[in-house]
């Protein structure tokens, strides 16, 4: 009765983590695809195995009771105390995680207007599970919570108060466990306590936004109202004026719904590079000499350090300057691209330490020079084990 | 024939003054407003005169017929050697200042689209200057054209490439009259050439933007496709995230036109502040306890800052931070408190000279501490002669 299970569950996907809550070891990992096609499969990956299996369209519930039996067949089901639920949208009702129940259940089926292509499978994932094993206790760790500490000048738009009261429109923010994660991580890494730490974070992956962190809580998130907002990203636009979008309807003919939909699938890196929505073949492209790659790239650094910069001006004091996810974990030119850029504030790399600081390779640390006005750090995130030790938090 | 006429034509209203080239003083100046209207009227200033009259429905043509009516009896007509007008949006086709042509007016007008608002009304006023005046060189003076130096990293969004070729969907930037005449000015006052200096300027009134200016060219402005986008306003949202668009259309029952309309109109400190959408009023209403006037005004800020600290990522240098516009000539409070938010990176007011220096009272010029690692000026803007200047340059 050690261990917690994870889930983050997709609107055709599941990924779950069996996590030993003492030790804070992985002890199964695995992932569903394609659920509810003809061609979806289960991938577990245990004790040096690593297991694939056809799901023949399997339901979310089909994938979960799949995944049961599997640690069932290994004596594994009996090891687990809690399940954690990645949950996209907390909306203004949760500012922490929090154990499932009927009503809390309700009032995450009542923010699926504000994220209706996530709530809805997390929501999926939960009733599966309580389908299966109705004792398992059950928590819910939602995306926006960290988020929750945002002064009302960092979360309110200038928009009339009616479409914030009666419909919920303002920044909310996201990566909301990543940013835990990775400020308490770091107060450890400095010595301070969490609640001590000054620090601007940037979580830049496919996905990517940057959060400012004073006294250890969120005071800032580069997403708003929706993942769509801040950073260009894999497929996303980031920011745009907002006129940009009934000028299109107009022009091509489109509905609001399918604008959005191109802002969000079809734009960001994709469209600028075309090459790929990736920023290591983008970045290979831009330094073989694709100028539509180097474009999508110098956006991407621009406004990163852009909004670090900007960041700095709600902050009395920065402790560290953090990069994490796919691109700030591996991306060593990125990074010295984005620091280049914060040269005129002191920021400076140690170049030979960032060049062979990749996460991927099983390092991470300090990056910064000696010289340096801040320190800057590369860290790996674990939004997983995150959930587990709030799960375990959350049922003790 | 030392005299440039200026105009400013806006969908009901015209203001022109009548500048002396060489000295670049003010002979006459004045406005119509109501155009269209049964209240049309004028208003002349001109030599300790102060004149007003009715106009009675007047067009936009009725009303120059009677500037050009009052100038014949006052002997002024004769000494304008050229007409200087603002036009609004200059697109990708327009990098100066230009004498008209049937050819530029027809550009002027193919450009409505990306201007819907403002470009008729300028064309307006050209073609009754051509009726009254056929003989008087006329030049536009674009209010994009100074930010046709911004970079492609700058001015492209990353949504599809087509949005851009084909529709002119990119970042254009405005208030580039003004931001050109600060950078002269600035050079001036710190004794280089303009294309040696690297500012950031915050056009802040009732319209507000921020430039980054390096080498004397701009390299960045907070507004975008349109002039909703970057801070928020007397009246306009600023950025928002653009998924609030169709999410609000749907909840209101809106069209896309609908939501736009009043992200222009009904948003920006009036939506927050409800009490006006006036920073003067916000901040005595937030000083005497009103929490929503308080609200805007922290947003308005915080914002501020945000974006000069952005801006500052894109420069290899600072030379001076300048404050210019309603709120960045007369609001010293407002300049304290974005100040403050900048001390993180070794700005300093001089708070006793801050506080006397107001444009409104005849007050311009330095005013950061001599610690401050950065100047700080206020300094006046001045459009008319902008254009009065560019106007001069083109036709000698």
């Amino acid at each position: 009765m050690s261990n917690i299970l994870v889930i983050n569950s997709g609107s055709a996907s599941l990924k779950f983590q069996l996590i030993d809550a003492t030790s804070e070891k992985t002890i199964l990992k695995g992932k569903a695809d394609k659920l509810g096609l003809p061609d979806a499969w289960v991938e577990f990956k245990y004790a040096g195995e690593n297991i694939k299996q056809n799901l023949k369209s399997a339901t979310h519930t089909a994938a979960l009771k799949n995944l049961f039996k599997f640690m069932d067949s290994r004596d594994l089901t009996p090891t687990i105390y809690a399940v954690g639920h990645r949950v996209a949208h907390g909306g203004e009702l949760f500012a922490d995680s929090t154990p499932i129940t009927d009503s809390v259940l309700a009032k995450i089926k009542s923010l699926i207007p504000l994220a209706p292509l996530h709530n809805p499978a997390n929501v999926l994932g939960i009733e599966a599970v309580q389908k299966i094993n109705p004792k398992l206790p059950q928590v819910a760790v939602f995306d926006t919570a960290f988020h929750a500490t945002m002064p009302p000048e960092a979360y309110r738009y200038a928009v009339p108060e009616d479409w914030y009261k009666k419909h919920g429109v303002r920044r909310y923010g996201f990566h909301g466990t990543s940013y835990k994660f990775i400020t308490q991580k770091t107060a450890e890494i400095l010595g301070k306590k969490p609640d001590k730490v000054n620090l601007i974070v940037a979580h830049i992956g496919s996905g990517a936004s940057i959060s400012a962190i004073k006294n250890g809580q969120s005071i800032a998130n580069t997403m708003g109202f929706t993942p769509l907002a801040g950073l260009p990203m894999g497929t996303r636009s980031g920011n745009i004026d907002p006129s940009v979008i009934p000028f299109i309807m107009q022009r091509e003919g489109l509905t609001a719904d399918e604008v959005l939909s191109i802002l969000n699938r079809q734009s960001g890196h994709k469209a600028t590079a075309k090459v790929s929505d990736d920023m290591r073949d983008i970045l290979l492209a831009a330094q073989a000499g694709n100028a539509q790659a180097a474009l999508a790239y110098d956006i991407f650094v621009r406004k990163c350090a852009k909004y670090i910069g900007g960041f700095m001006t709600m902050l009395p004091r920065l402790d560290a300057l953090i990069f994490t996810a796919g691109i700030g974990e591996n991306g060593f030119e990125t990074r010295q691209d984005i620091v280049q850029r914060l040269e005129i504030f002191g920021f400076k790399l140690d170049q030979k330490t960032n060049r062979s600081t990749i996460v991927r390779d099983g390092r991470e640390g300090l990056i910064s020079a000696k010289t340096s006005k801040y320190q800057i750090y590369t860290l790996a995130t674990n939004e997983e084990l995150m959930i587990a030790r709030d799960t375990a938090r959350i049922v003790s």
